[in-house]
Parts: C-alpha cells; sequence; structure tokens
C-alpha cells in the first residue's frame, strides 16, 4: 500500500509500505476513507522532535476489513472513527474516563494512519462505529472527531470546566482552539475569547462561536482579557498549543479558582512553582482521552448539529501528502486533510 | 503589648509592640486567645525567605474588643476564628469559594498574631464567631481550623477530591498533612496512606484515620504506593511541603485522572511540562480558602466530631515563643500553640 513516511526533518514521502496484517487478536485492519495532518505531525517535522524513518498519522476514519478473533464488538464493513491512542475501554483508567491513559494503550502514530489502510490494535475498545455509512459530507467532520474536535472537547469541557454562565477564553487559533471554541459554544459558555491574529482564524473562530477576538500576547494579552472579565480573568481557558508562551497566557489569563484546560502538547515548557501556587487555578490537560467522547460527537455530527469538519481548509489526495506538510508548515492551512 | 517579631535569619524575638487600633472603619481589634507557630514561619526563620524586622503570626482565636463604623456581623465581646488572608467575602472571587484571593485581601502576617492583641481588616468577611465561649480544651481545635485545618481540608476535600471509594495519599508529616488526613476520613476515603518517617507523626497519622504509611521517598516510595493501588497510583494526594521533591513524588503518585491537592507554600519548584501533560492529573492548589470552610470546621469542632488540636504537641506561653521556634526548627516539635 501507499503511505506517509518521515525520513528526517523536512523530508516527508509517500512510498510503498506492507499492507497492515491482524498482529494480536483484538486487532482490526481497516481501509482508511480519509486521514490528515496533525499540527503535532510538525514538531517532527520541524525537527523539535528527533523522528526519522517513521510511518506518520494518527487520525483515521474509514471502514473494516478485517479483525481478529477476539474482535466482538466491531464487524468487517463498519464505518468506523477511533483515536490516537488506542484504548482497551474496560480497564480501571479507562472507566474513569482515561482512555488515552489506558494502561494497554498503544499509540496509533506508530501504526501511521496517512496511509490506504491501518491496523488498529484493541479494536474494540478503540474504534466506535458510525450508524451507518456516512453521507460524504460528514466525512471530514467524523475525522475531526478522530483527534481535534474530540481534543478540544475534552480541553473545554472537562479540563476547562467550560459551561453555561462563564466566560471560557482560548489560547491557539489552530484546528484544536478553533474547535474547543465550537465545544465550548456548545456547552453553553456564555463568553467566548479567542487569541488569535489570523483574520481567516478570527473568521472561523467567530462561526463556531467566538463572541470576541483578542490580537495581543503576554502581558497585552492579559490586560485585555482581564479587561474584559471585570479585571478577573476567564474562568475557563483552553491552552491548544504547547509553548511556554502559550501555558504562560493561558495560566495568567485565568481567574483564581477558574480551570485551564491544557491539551497542547508541551515542548519545552516549565512552570514556576511560586506563581502557580498563589494563581490558584485547576491545571488539568494532557492527551484527551477522545474515545471518551465519540459516542456523543458522532452523533451530533450525524445529526448536523455541529459541523467541526470545517477546521479543514485545504483537501488533497493522500499522493499529495508532502504539499499538504508544506501548507500546514508554512501556515498557509490550518488543518489538511487527505482523501484515500 | 508585647509581640513576636523576626529580627533577621534565626533571630527571634518577643518585644514592646504598639497596641493595635482601628485604622479602616471595616476593621477589628482582638485579644488573642492562643495563637501558634506556623510550618510557613521556618522559611523565613530558616532564611529561604528574605524577612527582616517583621512581626510573626497568622493563625489566631480570640476575643473581639473594638470594631470599626462598617462593622455589622461582628460584635465586641464575640470570640472568633479567623484566618491568614483577609476577605470581603463578597467579591466574585470569594462568591466561588476563593477568599484567600480575594480581591481586597489583606495578609494576616503584616498585623503579627503572635501577640496580644491584633488588628483584623476586612472583619465581617473574615472572622467567624463560634456559636459561645469555647470550653479551653477546644481551644487548639479552633486554632487549627484558623490555617492547618483548612488548609488540609481544602487540599484533600476541594483539591485533591478526596472521598467514599477513593484512595488518598499524603506527602508531608506535618500539622497540614495529618490534618489533610483527618479530612480525608472524614469525607469517607477508602484508604489514606500517609507517607512520614517519624514514629510519633505515623501514629497521630494512624489516630486521624491513616490506613498504611510509607516510609520510602523519591521512586520507592512512588512504587509503595503503587503496589497498594493495583499499579495505578491514588486517585487523590494531598501535597503538604512545598518542595521540589515532595511536588515530584505527589504527581507521580497520582493515576491518570487522579487529582493533586498541593497546599506547601512552593519554593524553588519548577515542573517540567512534559511529564505533567503525559501525567494527566488534575492540579489545583495554592493559599487554602480557608473561610470557606470556617463554618462548618466550627461546628465539628463544637460537636467534638473532630479533634485537629491533637496536633500540637508543645504548648508554651507567647513569652516563650523563641523556645516555640527551636523546637519546629529542630523538627523536635510539629506544631507549637502559644497562649496568650
Amino acid at each position: 500500500m501507499r503511505g506517509v513516511i518521515l525520513r528526517g526533518p523536512g523530508d516527508v514521502r509517500v512510498e510503498n509500505r506492507d499492507d497492515p496484517r491482524i498482529v494480536e487478536p483484538t486487532d482490526a485492519v481497516i481501509k482508511v476513507a480519509a486521514t490528515c495532518i496533525c499540527g503535532s505531525d510538525l514538531w517532527p517535522y520541524r525537527g523539535a522532535d528527533d523522528v526519522h524513518d517513521a510511518p506518520m498519522g494518527h487520525e483515521y476514519v474509514g471502514t473494516v476489513t478485517e479483525v481478529g478473533a477476539d474482535v466482538t464488538k466491531i464487524e468487517v464493513g463498519d464505518f468506523v472513527v477511533g483515536s490516537f491512542f488506542t484504548s482497551d475501554n474496560t480497564c480501571e483508567i479507562c472507566r474513569s474516563g482515561y482512555q488515552s491513559i489506558c494502561i494497554h494503550r498503544t499509540p496509533m502514530g506508530r501504526e501511521g494512519t496517512q496511509a490506504q489502510f491501518a491496523r488498529i490494535p484493541n479494536a474494540d475498545g478503540t474504534l466506535v462505529a458510525t450508524p451507518g455509512t456516512p453521507d460524504p459530507d460528514l466525512i471530514p467532520s467524523l475525522l475531526a472527531a478522530s483527534d481535534v474536535l474530540g481534543t478540544g472537547w475534552f480541553a473545554a469541557a472537562v479540563a476547562a470546566q467550560a459551561g453555561p454562565g462563564k466566560t471560557v477564553a482560548v489560547v491557539g487559533d489552530g484546528a484544536v482552539g478553533l474547535l474547543g471554541i465550537l465545544a465550548a459554544k456548545h456547552l453553553g459558555a456564555e463568553r467566548i475569547i479567542a487569541m488569535s491574529r489570523h483574520a481567516d482564524r478570527q473568521a472561523l473562530a467567530r462561526r463556531f462561536g467566538a463572541t470576541d477576538i483578542v490580537e495581543e500576547r503576554g502581558a497585552a494579552g492579559v490586560a485585555n482579557i482581564k479587561e474584559l472579565t471585570d479585571g478577573l480573568g476567564a474562568h475557563s481557558t483552553v491552552e491548544a498549543v504547547g509553548t511556554q508562551e502559550s501555558m504562560d497566557q493561558a495560566i495568567r489569563s485565568t481567574r483564581p479558582g477558574g480551570h485551564v484546560g491544557y491539551v497542547g502538547v508541551s515542548h519545552d515548557v516549565v512552570l514556576e512553582g511560586r506563581p502557580l501556587f498563589y494563581s490558584g487555578v485547576h491545571l488539568h490537560g494532557g492527551p484527551a482521552p477522545v474515545r471518551r467522547f465519540l459516542p456523543e460527537l458522532i452523533r451530533l455530527i450525524w445529526d448536523r448539529a455541529i459541523d467541526p469538519g470545517a477546521v479543514f481548509d485545504l483537501t488533497l489526495p493522500l499522493e499529495d501528502a508532502t504539499v499538504g506538510y508544506r501548507a500546514m508548515d508554512e501556515r498557509r492551512a490550518t488543518k489538511v486533510l487527505l482523501t484515500v
């Protein structure tokens, strides 16, 4: 089959790879219908993570073509959505809602879903079947559920505790931040402040529910958010970047007793204990347990209650993945969908 | 009046100080009945905080002797309990339960309650009157409510989310940690693991409700806690020290999705973003909003349902405060009560 391989920093290629096959009896194999490029794929692409000769991709929707002997909940022919960590969905950590840290999890990035087929370990606990074969226009939204929507949802709903009466600030205007806005809106937040400097992303932020835009960063950005919140800061802040600047921004933009939901994969972030202590904020985040939200998110998408697929602003065939990486790297695209 | 002054590191004295008086119409003045030495007083005493010529003390119970013109809820003659930050108890931050970060807060450490009298700013929002004049044997427990009990309670109940069915680990066997155990027990925690190396503190930990003792620290301590929790870690961890070692211990001892409540005042702590991200824990803490819990804690003490005063293992007259500082510094005493 064809699949994306990162040979080294800046060197991503579409090459022939071995077809995946059932290895464990709990595996499934899917024919990928669509996959995409993640903001986190840019870290190794840019050389910030030391990765060589690796298959790429961890977002996917597709049709099951084969299941292992122990798979009972997923059938050949099902159209399924999964996420970036597989999970048994039965261990104590899964049952508490943290399937992304399942004791039997495996990273889908290792399988590399930017490909025609993919092996899905822990298929029963990982994949969620849609009610039927989706209309083609639903595929982008279902694919978004696989990672960026589920991550934004976790950040807003659980980690940042967005909800009615709350003012929510969102740091980061990538796909996860934008879908954090969509989640906050759906959860009934009263005011949603998007921190964004890009006109196109500001427009999408407003479409998803942002009521205010703050372009400033650092101390000026914090001052702006304080001004919009009676000097107190946001109740709930979504951090969707993963840099020192964005984490500081998020913590300082949040009122005492407020909640910071951080889902940008941390890169070189260090948090000083003393200011964190005196901030009085709640801090929660990490790899989002997307599996927890998939049934609800699939239903909302199926009912056309939300349209997270709008974050994809560039669609390319898998063979042109290299073009997609360049577009995202150069910020000409927010999120690239690859058709397979 | 007589009061404690820290002249410099290691140099604490009981000296004559001006009698406090009403400055703002929202002030009260109390005749201190009992005060105590806090673990956090040891930081400047040891020179870790740069403090000179400062009045000391922020824990207090006593009788109101004078009130300002705008004080309406507290009367002369009331026996009252307050805490280390004053609060108006009416601002949005107070109403959300974070009175220790009230927009009008003032630090009681600046007033220095290790003295015969103390001025209490924001009296109406800070002080809680007991149902009557307490029996003398209740005074230590009411004094504990002023800081260490309220702090342990916040850490366990709110920040670490201790409760029925939970395994709670407590890092730190000082007064706050011990009272975090008492709080966890009262809240119905199933298992309470005290991390302690001192036989006398272990005994008090067990009296307050600890079911297990872990003496090891670092990786061995984490391994021990994992062994007691099916390899997963505690649901809820109270961090009551404030050092790098104790914060690392707390985070690493907590399961994914679990809660770390940290109330030890941070000293030189830095948290690496990446391991925190992948830990999946909730992190919350800071200066405890003791005021929020005072009505409930006073009632429990008044009804003799809890006996937090047992943490005081040395009682001295105010004039001998110097002896008390030395005893705590040399770990011969867990918590020193000063009678006034």
